[in-house]
């Protein structure tokens, strides 16, 4: 079974993020990932769109109960009607967890793949600190190409 | 997007069952069809590995929360880790289901995708009876060939 | 812990069926146990109306995510934001189950907790036919006394 | 309907976090709430015990298929079988949120709840950073008091 990487990030993404994202998702394809994202737009789709220009998978694990608003850059779109436990699936489904940006919501995916013992690679996401001190449990990439070695290497990929 | 039909059915399927679903698999692929399962064993298993021997797109929503025991003809696997309650998302993600034979399990994916207002097509699988009468809520079929004819159809492909 | 046992059926009840199942909520309270419903209308409110008026205690496992649209009778709401997921959280939260008439979301819950192996009394409810024969899966009752008293039993009240 | 209160926290208490989790969930009972948690150990189980001993009411919303493990405090055990994506219903299921210490899956329940929209109140837990800057998300408490009171008031109890 291929490795699969998640990306996630803001559905508002920024210029810089959305280019991010779709390189990140185009290098993750030429790398023999599957992505898996949250399915809707910003971080998400421009990660699918990045993958699908390499020819790669693209899985979308939606929060509503239809497919109605998805990327139309997924290859499996996968409606899940369950509003926002759906970010447990996306952390679930993934070998590693690529964060881009990122609001409450990701935040949420990278405390959930964190919690499930997923490593977790971070472009200009949150950091966490508790007591004070940084806890660096987010492998800080500087680069989308970066970001993708590291969570392809962390992922198991050959 | 391609249609997508779920094939629903025991996990340890007679061998009669077992071919059924593994022809249906096969015939939903060249349809165009998606096929959506819930990944394991049996009919499940049966019916991805009908659907890839046709080059078709199967996706295995998953109980547990790894892909372990998973059927290995599935091209996505998504552990959900939700139990029984991912049966909801098989037919959440399906436009149409066909269910062969049956348990418990495929009993609840039929029921709730009726609940859902999707279309049912069932092979030698539950009939429904409230008040003494039977309720006309599947569509039956004989063959392999029927239901996969009843489901595309009602699925909406073209 | 007290015995839970759930109380399922249609949110839009005959008044035969809001009747029974009122008095199915009252004399589960009575009974000790804890009702468990689907928080909404119809059997699940008249189920959670019944044990309030003897004081009993009433969850309600709501499909939406928030409380709206909640019967006024429960003790405690729980809002799930599943959709019809839920039904399995009601099945897995029980420790029998009660079906008064039911529609397909009724029959999705006798699904799953036949699934989960917790035992199902039905009363006006669903029979169970598989090639030809009728599954005797479900204890049947013709009054709601009877219902109670077996699903007590069932559940290991004392 | 009583006001809702998550208090979230490790597994594995501090005699420090425990001491104040006991204390905050007795003081949300004294103030009239119904406490939410996870339902199982440290932070959780010390929060139902403190709400008890006040009479209040606690629902457990346990990640596993059945109540076992649970704290023995609790009013109502829910099983959901869900895993981690029970952490949604812990955020949906309360109207503020009181974390405690905190590990990953507090961080999670934080994030989700902050997506929803919910008042979430901090105790020694965790402060998120976002370029540099602390993102004043979480109302910080410095005792278990002033963290009751100001949940209590963002709850909309009065």
């Amino acid at each position: 079974m291929s490795v699969h990487v998640a990306v996630c990030g803001p559905g508002n993404a920024s210029p810089q993020e959305a280019e991010a994202a779709e390189q990140i998702g185009m290098l993750l394809a030429e790398g023999g990932a599957v992505v898996v994202c949250g399915g809707l737009g910003g971080v998400m789709d421009a990660a699918a769109r990045g993958a699908r220009s390499a020819g790669g998978t693209v899985v979308g694990i939606l929060p509503g109960d239809s497919p109605a608003g998805a990327s139309e850059h997924l290859t499996v779109a996968i409606p899940t009607g369950l509003g926002e436990a759906r970010n447990a699936l996306i952390a679930l489904a993934a070998d590693a967890l690529i964060a881009v940006g990122g609001e409450f919501g990701t935040l949420s995916e990278i405390a959930l793949a964190l919690k499930m013992g997923k490593p977790v690679v971070g472009l200009n996401t949150w950091e966490l600190v508790r007591g004070g001190q940084t806890v660096q449990a987010i492998e800080r990439a500087d680069t989308a190409e970066q970001a993708v070695k590291v969570a392809l290497k962390a992922a198991g990929a050959d």
